[in-house]
């Protein structure tokens, strides 16, 4: 199958650029002997996981419950889950989940510590349980490495519960506040008799300088298997890493400098991650994609010496590749020009 | 079963709201003699499709040929796809659409009339074109009646097509402009010895001033049904006529004024419309949702006298309400706080 036989709008996956992708921070992670645990909320494909897997990486990183239960029935056996996970209906899937495999999640207060060792008290497995921290981002996390570790202390003495250490999603760009806090959580932890053994740091805009967090044991990247604008911008890879790409057609061109493409943000989503603009058009990379609706983008040709007919075929890379892959039922695999595989989105929509 | 014993995050529909929503645009629309043709996008269920219909609809608006074959399939018998339809594959589906049911499509550009022909020549059943007109908001739309006219002649002139008249999406606001432009093309049709019977207009914002459009036959309303924060921004409805709402639990609060819910943009969306914050927080209205990552939903309580504990529940009007209905696999239908039904979504992620 050709790709000249996919319908629009659709997502391509080169493959040749995620395997490459893959490897390249594995490679990075293996000389800084950081354990690499990739998040699979950009991809969200088992194959995907698997190969991570295959090239080294100890487990996987799924942010909804939903998601690692997608990937535990394709056969991840090491799941870590940092989400505070609350209230009944849940707690009692994230049971039954760790007796099929290795899970971890995190906690950054009293009442989810409460709730797993309440769900997890009596349980012949124990729950492993790391302390969010928040070093930066402003999000979810502990303030302080103090409250962490009076966190770390409440986990150690719950019963059916195991503390395992710290994890934070860094801003990007906190290298030095988040080794800070990292460090100081650590020593406390240990002083306090603690074993903080696994330091779990994340993001793929800083992570050719993950190394730098140095008390960091593993790293969680996650849009660096399909990189995006977003990252090309921070930095992290160029336009040539990008793996994912929206291919659309043009259907109107009202007037000389505007085209109308048959992807809107119900297949570029409306994140912007503070870029100009809602993708960059391969062919016409002079070209602006100035609006979207739901099923219609709006693309400013006037700097383009060329421009597009009706009919005309184009490819995307967009501002955030792991918003685009929530919104397909499937992708569509390709090797050059060559369509390989329309692989199903396994873990797409799973919102709980 | 109680809303209660719904996990989150999960869009609830209001279905006493929705049925008055329905309602109240008809019986406007009855006594305008306005026929309405209500666009499913923003629900994407056969029953809200089923029931307009029932109230009175003279059929349904989709923007996809994959909701109107999802729409088809469910019983709905005429269906209007405002879009230019463009290659083989998709030419095809619709040729097969239009043997089962009545539906009528647009055109803006020679090409896509070429396509419809060439599709259409010797087929028992002819395809029904209208020309979308520009008049105003910027998109798709030839830019004027003349334009419009010549096009609608040679949807005429071509074998395996009728002419129909002439569709718009307007600019919110752009009531005269709107109204002009009609006008102007429905008159230059008629003295070309054209038949231009159907003049749809669309939209919500505008949709109590739509007899103003006094050149229009029907109106394609979609938000109405759900209203969202931007609808209500724009005068089209009031907070009590909000249908649609996410239900989200918090799962952090760390610090004073930050609170953490499960719902990010794969729930919420990351469409503004304008506006500022991300949602209206039903329960703390003083409360800011200031930022979105895909699973994590940030809000300001600096202004709130009470602020929600972990593990509290919340709603959430969005910004957008259509974009949220894409999100989900299934949607919460609820009188009151009952749960009613559980609703498969059936045209959701119909990108093509």
């Amino acid at each position: 199958m050709k790709l000249t036989d996919i319908d629009t709008p659709a997502v391509l996956i080169d493959t040749d650029r995620a395997e490459a992708n893959l490897q390249k921070f594995q490679t990075y992670a293996d000389n800084h002997a950081l354990t690499v645990r990739p998040h699979i909320k950009t991809h969200k494909l088992p194959r995907f996981a698997k190969r991570a897997i295959e090239l080294g990486a100890i487990g996987i990183t799924c942010q909804k419950l939903g998601e690692a239960e997608v990937m535990a029935d394709a056969g991840m056996s090491d799941i870590f889950i940092p989400y505070n996970i609350i209230g009944k209906a849940k707690l009692e899937r994230l049971a039954k989940l760790n007796e099929r495999i290795t899970i971890s999640v995190t906690a950054d207060n009293e009442t989810a510590i409460r709730g797993y060792a309440e769900a997890f008290a009596g349980r012949k497995k124990p729950l492993t349980v790391l302390v969010e921290c928040d070093t930066g981002m402003g999000r979810c996390g502990v303030q302080s490495p103090q409250e962490a570790v009076a966190l770390a202390k409440l986990i150690d003495a719950s019963e059916g519960l195991n503390f395992a250490g710290f994890m934070t999603y860094p801003k990007t760009g906190g290298i030095e506040t988040t080794q800070a806090f990292l460090a100081e959580a650590e020593k406390l932890a240990i002083a306090a008799g603690l074993d903080p053994h696994t330091i779990s740091n994340g993001g793929t805009p800083d992570m050719w300088r993950a190394h730098e967090v140095a008390s960091a044991t593993e790293h969680r990247p996650g849009t660096y298997i399909y990189m995006d604008l977003f990252q090309v911008a921070k930095g992290a890879g160029t336009l040539d890493d990008c793996a994912l790409t929206v291919l659309a057609t043009v259907v109107s061109r009202p007037t000389e400098n505007r085209a109308i493409i048959d992807a809107g943000s119900k297949s570029l989503t409306s994140d912007t991650l503070g870029l100009s603009g809602f993708g960059r058009v391969v062919e016409y990379p002079d070209a602006v994609i100035s609006s979207l609706s739901e099923e219609h983008g709006t693309i400013d040709l006037s700097a383009c010496q060329h421009k597009p007919k009706v009919g005309e075929r184009i490819r995307i890379i967009p501002n955030h590749a792991c918003v685009v892959s929530n919104l397909f039922d499937s992708v569509v695999l390709i090797s050059g020009d060559t369509v390989t595989e329309i692989a199903p989105v396994a873990a797409r929509g799973r919102v709980d």
